[in-house]
């Protein structure tokens, strides 16, 4: 824990936090490989989704519920893709892993941001699991902003 | 609901059922991509996680609990690898998704059935999505009469 690199978010780390409560916190994830994709990291040093108690599970709903929500209504994503993996932990020989879930959206139509078009090439298959960021760096901003706004109301 | 395939399983689809409860039932997946890899099903027609009722969520926990419990004891696995995608289901003009997660139990040690040895060779990386079928027929047959045996305790 004391080395967790999750538990030690630095300012620069938290700067396109979206979302926090008691027991998650959400992020606009730094790979834009999928047009508003988001993390959503436990604020505990936990291992796995087994290990969550019932207060955090049942707050999980809510986050799943308002990352969604936002995702559809902001971007118009046709579904979400979540995936809760913890890999990178265990390429070391003393894994120690920290819980987060990766929330993809997923579009059938072009997502317009500043007039620039993403199109999710992939739509209706899974997603690509090494795909670069499409996003460009002022829409990125905008998106966060976007996004940032919504989470807030 | 009607035409959705997974609201009519037939006797043959649900061969390798593992567990069930009144809103969940596990299979061992078709795909054993990953050994043990298993599928967990709504048994409402219900689109997505935001969709599931406060009920349905607090019995997904102790399903998950159950599935990752039963892959580490009786298969090692190190981590439980859970996505929920349903892109299948946008590959047609109308969607009617319904829910399912994966679960694929990721090994660092190579897992040995009737002698046989299966190594995850992406260990520590993020899963093949396209991986064939990694388990002999007679090997899918012991795996599920084990699992299943878990299960039932």
């Amino acid at each position: 824990m004391n080395n967790c690199s999750w538990c030690n978010l630095t300012d620069e780390d938290r700067k396109y936090l979206l979302y926090e409560n008691q027991y998650w916190s959400v992020y606009l994830a730094d790979e834009q490989d999928y047009v508003g994709r988001c993390i959503v990291v436990s604020r505990r040093h936990c291992a796995s989704l087994a290990e969550l108690d019932s207060t955090e599970w049942e707050s999980l709903r809510t986050v799943i519920q308002m990352v969604e929500g936002c995702l559809k209504e902001v971007l118009g994503a046709d579904v979400c893709n979540w995936s809760c993996l913890m890999n990178d932990f265990y390429k070391t020989s003393e894994p120690d892993p920290h819980l987060h879930m990766h929330c993809r959206p997923r579009f059938g139509k072009p997502v317009i941001i500043n007039g620039n078009e993403y199109t999710d090439e992939e739509f209706g298959h899974h997603y690509a699991p090494r795909k670069k960021t499409q996003l460009q760096d002022a829409d990125r901003e905008s998106l966060f902003a976007i996004l940032k706004q919504r989470f807030g109301t």
